[in-house]
């Protein structure tokens, strides 16, 4: 006889035999009827035996060691894998896995080149606006801005695998680090001292980045959860547009806090002086230039170019307008000297041993894993648009590098950013050589230009920043958010609150309490469920979610809301059991004998896990159950609870009642004819 | 046709159906036999399509607000009860709630008294000395301890719910608030100001306890797992026993510090110079004699008198033999005199405006919570052993309202004695009337015998502390926690070697920490399990656990082994997910054809949720698995999760697949011949 057919005649004569126990009345006939199919079929009996016998008999799991060994194991397997390879080939190997170039380099071609070019020289042009505005937002010359223009892509390009992402000074980035390092040191004061710790801090974050991806430490940077960062984002936004009033409307005096609050007495603060609405009308209206482009760009997809080239072309004109009209010397604050020629050393600046050491590795690791959440957000999605795969720990290695050799020329940190990766996409860049491409126009304009750059008036600086912000905040997430995951959006109208009101690192701070209270109030939640019979199945789902579940009469069947049975909901998990089964009798007391609970399964389907507490109390309900005279059986046990039961010996003081399913096991413990 | 019978031929044909797509070599006799036996059987199509229906179409789940209102609403259908009755029945049933006395005193006897009166009469022997000793363990004058065991156990006595519990000053909770109040005044220094403290301190832990109970919070109690109070514990014992060096050794100059390091340091310095040995002498020979009638109680239950009354002749009898050989001239340390007289009151020195109060109440809080950890623990494993229901609730009002009550006639905070309560259990007790049988002869000693202690040598009491520490060690209870659960085991060590080398609260936070951390860790990781099918069954269980599952060829099932695919673990798992089915077509291009996957079917059973982070990461997933033509299929989503799929319309991306159960999404998914 086939096998698949004695197996299919196993499971008939299976489901047949529980359809006895659960329809007395039925047996007869189909256990007759059976017989005539498949004769001399077996009971059922011994394989219900048998399926217990499995799920007491499961291997031991992995203890906790086990796993931890276990998850540092699969980065040793790689190793292994080259051991046993040659020595030339091992070379090679690492080479072409620390540098991706080296891979995608030899089928590089002059079309594709040609598409890069376009791509580079349109990103070049959005790049070197952005990057004088967000060294000003992080409280830096200029010049900076365009040095982390440099160095970071180039390094990038060969150690990067993401095909699309623009790599250079961001907006939240800059905020970031001069909300923090200000407050050791003026910017305004003592800019030299300022720099150091601004370049340590940026070696710092590179070391962490390189180390998140050396050790496979990825997962970190989930913590920020994707709820919080559009918090996040929407906040800082705010918070970046705020701090360009100071440019936009000329003020000298400002303060260095964030917040709303304090930003808005400062600004308020300056009103009554006379103040100088030129500095007010070119930034405005230049920030509707640009905003006129973008949306023309966005109405008609040829155009984009016309977006990205909208901030070259206000410094320009603006420029020639301030040189034109002298209008530095009707109060028009202009950027004056920029320092030209290539990125200098930093080598000698990094400090170590300064007395902020502590504050600097800490801003290090918040910078790090901020710009790392970005770059990786930005790099996904379009990875993803396109279809290939991005390695997590790969990046993270490649953005550290990039950071850690920043910091040693006079850059600071540098991460992929969303407007100009955009940019870069839709101008059709290939490769990461467009990248490549930008980084030498802003080393030619570092070279040449820079002298042009002396009239050009601060006010368009804030406009440019300030065109920027409103890709940062996604109302439609956060209405999604809302919609999905009522406490997702607390944790991201958390974050919102916690920049726009505190500070940006108490917005962090905020978000991720919430999202880890959040698990831990799901994790520990005692809600039960009980169950009831799906009809024409032998499935027990949810009474609530299934309405049309049937419960069974005597028995209460029962599950967890949870993954764990702990220290934190046992008690409370047994009390609620116990006080279904004294309700019931109480009801039972006014004559309804049916009602009279006789049986309680619990379901362990879902719990992963059980700790002493948790076993405790199943002892405890067990005992109090037998003592009024209730069977307790358990349905299920995942692979850690039933190591556990049997630890416990429970599985004898439940009088072996453990089974596979709840079916089984209400078939097993149940008087023929309750079922 | 009888109903039940028409149910079960609708089973029996529906999994002969799914056999026929499991087994298409035996499908045509199988159906033809089932036609013989049931003719116009249903194929099943239909009824895995409204199984489907009733997936999707699952009512909508409560929000987070609606869980949160309707568990208040507990408290609220009490009220609600109480508003349906008459007046006076309303007032006789509140009455009967608050003061459980009012119930079983109607039922009381002389049988009952007598058996209480003998037990209380030894709890009283045991509880005089332990009183005085706990007292100078919580740096205050010996009669304060005497009046800790008069008033709450007064108060507990009307108000409390347990048999068998002793109410009085207990050593955890004495060295507790010396070691937090000795921090803000010095006891030796200014004993007023340190008292006053002690009283207000006592006052906020009856407030939050009571507080704990009305609110029905009582599961903040379980937040210190019973492993870390088993460590706890043992830790603690352990510095009261070097606090007890003091006294043992006659040590004038000790140290305020707790931890084990200072106070070894503190003994040391104070060996050279020249020491009195007959102090230790006299506490070394008494605490002999308590041990070894202890030993004696435990060989024969009869005479487990002994041991109650051991510390108590020991009082007598070293108090006897300094007065007769005036040894207290000689160096050996007394207590001289103890004020006499009942609990004077302390309404007027309770202090709610010195400049510690947020110390204050920080000391209330925690010294509530681990009060009624030991209260409640202690009461419960009394009362499972008698077979009666300790409610929780209920014990934290009475225990809040007795130390209230107690901060007003100068005790400190009192709860149950693990020691007494056993004493009292083995005396017979059969009510709390044994505790108030206690107060009186406490009461009788306050008024006439506090004169006769005058010459007790501090050094028994050191005896009669050290006596009773060998019971909060637990060395069986370590070894089996170590033994089920290895991460339990590490917030027990926490807490133990937190409370030796630093102090007591920091024991206490490590503790809380680590248990808080391991539900984190165990909630988000990101571990799966591959399914297979157990022969002879339609059920799906993870191949590691069951060795004898069958993997489905071409297939991957997969599970996520936690209950929340959240942004700490979604990303994790997708890539897992991508890795397996990428390896897979590797293994296919060296021409393994039969291996290629074609299906992914996710079980979400044990998922409870999935946050904004996790669907985004499911779409992704989808997306991804569409481009390698796999189809993705979701079985058996819980109540929240299917509603969160329905919200991102996550089930029309998927093209539908969303099944009850794995082996439907197996049958209706993959090509006939497949599965």
């Amino acid at each position: 006889m086939d096998p698949s057919v004695e197996e299919s005649k196993r499971e008939v004569s299976l489901t047949l035999f529980s359809q006895t126990l659960q329809t007395p009345m039925a047996s007869s006939t189909t256990e007759a009827s059976i017989d005539q199919v498949f004769p001399g079929h077996n009971p059922g009996k011994s394989q219900m035996a048998e399926r217990t016998h499995w799920v007491l008999n499961a291997p031991v799991p992995p203890g906790p060691w086990r796993e931890l060994v276990d998850s540092i194991g699969k980065t040793g397997k790689k190793f292994q894998v080259l051991r046993e390879q040659p020595m030339s080939k091992n070379v090679a190997s690492i080479l072409k896995a620390i540098f991706p170039i080296l891979v995608w380099g030899k089928d590089y071609k002059i079309t594709k080149f040609k598409k890069d070019l376009l791509a580079g020289l349109t990103l070049a042009s959005l790049c070197i606006p952005q990057s004088i505005g967000y060294a000003t937002l992080a409280k830096l010359d200029p010049q900076y801005g365009l040095y982390t223009s440099v160095v970071p892509p180039l390094i990038y390009a060969l150690m990067g695998s993401s095909r699309e992402i623009a790599i250079g000074p961001v907006a939240v980035v800059s905020l970031l680090l001069s909300s923090m390092i200000q407050k050791l040191e003026d910017p305004v004061a003592n800019p030299i001292a300022y720099r150091r710790i601004v370049f340590t801090v940026t070696f710092f974050a590179g070391i962490f980045q390189a180390a998140f991806g050396l050790l496979r430490l990825g997962f970190l940077v989930d913590f920020l959860s994707h709820a919080a960062i559009v918090g996040f984002m929407a906040g800082a936004a705010i918070v970046i547009g705020l701090q360009q009033l100071k440019g936009l409307l000329g003020i000298t005096h400002f303060t260095n806090k964030t917040d709303i609050i304090s930003v808005l007495k400062a600004v308020w603060r300056s009103i009554p002086h006379p103040w100088n609405y030129h500095n007010f009308i070119l930034g405005c209206s230049f920030l509707s230039f640009i905003l006129i482009m973008r949306f023309l760009g966005r109405r008609n997809k040829k155009l984009f170019w016309l977006s990205a080239i909208a901030p070259l072309i206000s410094i320009v004109l603006s420029t020639l307008i301030v040189f034109l009209t002298r209008a530095d010397q009707h109060g028009v604050k202009i950027l004056k000297h920029i320092k030209g020629g290539l990125n200098p050393s930093s080598v000698h600046q990094l400090q170590f041993d300064s007395p902020h050491a502590t504050e600097v590795v800490k801003s290090g690791i918040v910078v790090a894993v901020v710009a790392l959440t970005e770059a990786i957000a930005v790099g996904r999605s379009f990875a993803s648009i396109k279809g290939y795969h991005l390695n997590g720990n790969q990046e993270m290695v490649a953005m550290g590098f990039m950071n850690i050799a920043g910091s040693l020329t006079s850059s600071y940190v540098a991460t992929g950013s969303f407007s100009r990766t955009a940019v870069n996409f839709s101008a059709g860049c290939e490769t990461v050589v467009s990248n490549l491409v930008m980084v030498i126009t802003v080393i030619i304009s570092l070279e040449l230009l820079t002298r042009l750059l002396y009239y050009t008036p601060t006010a368009i600086l804030a406009s440019i920043i300030l065109s920027a912000l409103p890709g940062l905040i996604d109302l439609n997430e956060a209405y999604n958010i809302w919609r999905v995951d009522k406490l997702d959006f607390l944790a991201c109208i958390g974050a919102f609150l916690g920049v726009l009101f505190a500070s940006v690192e108490i917005g962090l701070i905020v978000a991720v309490s919430i999202s880890f209270a959040k698990i831990i109030l799901s994790s520990i939640q005692s809600g039960m469920e009980t169950l009831g019979r799906l009809p024409g199945t032998d499935m027990f789902c949810d009474v609530k979610q299934y309405p049309m579940a049937l419960k069974t009469p005597g028995v209460l069947i029962t599950r967890v809301k949870s993954s764990l049975l702990c220290f934190a909901n046992a008690n409370v998990v047994r009390e609620r059991i116990l006080k279904w089964v004294t309700d019931e009798q109480e009801v039972d007391a006014k004559g309804n004998v049916e009602g009279r609970i006789q049986l309680v399964v619990i379901d362990m389907s879902n719990l992963m896990n059980i700790d002493t507490s948790g076993m405790a109390s199943l002892e405890e309900l067990h005992a109090k159950l037998a003592s009024l005279g209730i069977e307790l059986a358990i349905a299920n046990p995942k692979w850690q609870v039933i190591e556990k039961i049997r630890l416990c010996n429970l599985v004898d003081k439940v009088g072996g009642r453990v089974f596979l399913t709840v079916g089984e096991a209400m078939d097993t413990c149940l008087p023929t004819g309750m079922a």
